[in-house]
């Protein structure tokens, strides 16, 4: 089984971008939008929307996307903390109808509804009821959700601890993800997320986020940023400054994904991080679109390049589907509502 | 020859941190220093100073070194425009007098005067000064002079246009170099450089700076941050956006230097971005200073991962020396200098 960690819902009917238009304007027209709002998407805009999904899985030979909202759209520097959690809801809640729609195809990770001065009291009841309610598995954790001014205090400052007791109870795990930017010196898709990542990555190489919390697990994406590229820096850094070394602090607790678009750099992250610490994932229908003239294959077409890498296949099970669920334990009890399905299918 | 585009000061005299610690303090208390202040330092300080450069030279085989004041202290956020115009002036007077006593292991790179509410004027004469008075042969521009909240536009912004005139006028390159981080998301040299260097890099993507500057030329440090790990990224993105193929779109004006710490990492870049827009560089005393225990050998010594890669002994030689020598034209003439002084002793 091949499972894609990392899916944003970026082909949602275009009725959830006017609603959150109309969202925006009511910002200075409180007559405008009445509070929370409502969305008129049928379950077959829904199904329709989710074909482009559906043939890639096809096409690549993957079974089960872990479907969340689109990042670039939780933009939680927009409005306040009842703006990012209606819309939060609203986002979620159509994660939910898709993943009800295709049980076997999608498993739900949830927005939050986070702000600049943030109200984690919401984000902790939303994670709640999308893992207790609506099944889903875990959450993408914003941190910077100014989008770009950087102004929240680091992932291991003790503000964001009762956000991480809730994740610890529940037992998911979080991709760190931040959204769009609105600092005109970081394009989201091209600096904005890939700086995050490292940014995070970072921080808990200097802290101890994970002696505090030994069961928290953070997935960095797109391949950990610039991390596996300057591995021998954050080795050398770690040593410097008398950390533990790289493999012993991320053991169990932080997990790259493969979204890495290109070979050269797949291989790379392949022989430097270690098999268990790497998760499957390709970032589809995501940041980039376009079919690589090199290849004459999608660039975010991931499976091929860890297909094609020279790496043990036990190794490469776990990339596909083992450590997955180990990092997201509760798609497991997915997977197997899957199968019954199947069999009685 | 090998050129080492890349290294800071990292290793003066004490007293240059006692000034600076002054004039910090003077900015509560303006009697606490007089304007622009003294710097009382030998030349035997200096020489002591520059002793472990002198022999990782010697121990790595390596010639001379580009030499620009310590980035981390630039801090252009500190102070105003008179504080970075005074600080700056002392860091490149050092350097200065550094390159008077080694000419034949240094050449200077200044820093510039920048401050958040940037004040160019002061950057074209303090270039123009260090370039026309000191002999000097580019300098380090900050992306980011607020240090880590990134408030200034971005570097393909018209308002650094006057500053890129006079680069172009005086044919020298810049460094996109940032300095220390007065966020606590970012840690300076294991985030805050690396997310810089991935962040001017897709700024110079979505814009045409070189279109209106085809002379002008950026050198990307740390390997380029996050791009060559991301090619395949940035390769896509840039075709979505109907922006040119990356090698046009940085051969004459983009370089990476090889500040990558492990041989991995050094492959990679070698492998993926053209050899003609690569520059020796080590970083040395900076970043990462202990030796990697799974080689024995300083993380830093980045000639021995190059020495070590498979690449054509040409490719080699152009980025040992040859690539540096057209993307600091000024250089060549200080080399001149450099063996007619040997030919006389």
């Amino acid at each position: 089984m091949v499972i894609d960690c990392h899916g944003h819902y970026t082909t949602a009917p275009k009725e959830l971008q006017t609603f959150r238009d109309r969202q925006i304007a009511a910002l200075k027209d409180r007559s405008l939008a009445p509070a929370g709002g409502t969305l008129e998407i049928s379950d077959d805009q829904l199904r329709e929307s989710v074909q482009p999904q559906l043939k890639f899985q096809q096409d690549r030979g993957t079974d089960v996307t872990i479907f969340s909202p689109r990042a670039s759209a939780m933009a939680h520097h927009i409005g306040d903390a009842q703006t990012s959690l209606d819309w939060s809801r609203h986002c979620n809640d159509l994660i939910h109808r898709v993943c009800g729609l295709f049980p076997e195809n999608f498993v739900g990770v949830c927005q939050l509804p986070q702000t600049p001065s943030d109200v984690l009291a919401n984000c902790i009841s939303e994670l709640e009821r999308c893992v207790n309610e609506l099944g889903f598995i875990g959450c993408n954790l914003n941190p910077d959700p100014s989008g770009g001014r950087w102004t929240a205090p680091p992932l291991t400052d003790r503000s964001w601890y009762p956000f991480y007791e809730k994740l610890v109870e529940l037992d998911v795990p979080a991709m760190v993800h931040v959204s769009a930017s609105c600092n005109p010196n970081f394009h989201a898709t091209g600096a904005h997320y890939i700086n995050a990542d490292t940014t995070a990555f970072m921080q808990f190489l200097t802290a101890d986020l994970f002696k505090d919390f030994p069961t928290l697990r953070m997935i960095i994406p797109h391949g950990g940023g610039a991390v596996p590229y300057h591995w021998g820096r954050y080795r050398g850094l770690a040593q410097d400054m008398k950390r533990p070394p790289l493999p012993d602090l991320i053991r169990n607790n932080v997990f790259f994904d493969t979204c890495v678009y290109h070979q050269a750099g797949i291989d790379l992250l392949l022989k430097i991080v270690p098999a268990d610490n790497i998760l499957f994932g390709s970032e589809m229908v995501g940041a980039v679109r376009g079919i690589d003239p090199e290849t004459g294959q999608y660039f975010d077409d991931t499976k091929r390049y860890v297909d094609a890498a020279t790496l043990p296949e036990a190794d490469k099970r776990k990339i596909f589907e083992g450590n997955t669920r180990k990092v997201y334990p509760r798609v497991s009890k997915k997977l197997v509502t899957r199968v019954r399905k199947r069999t009685v299918d």
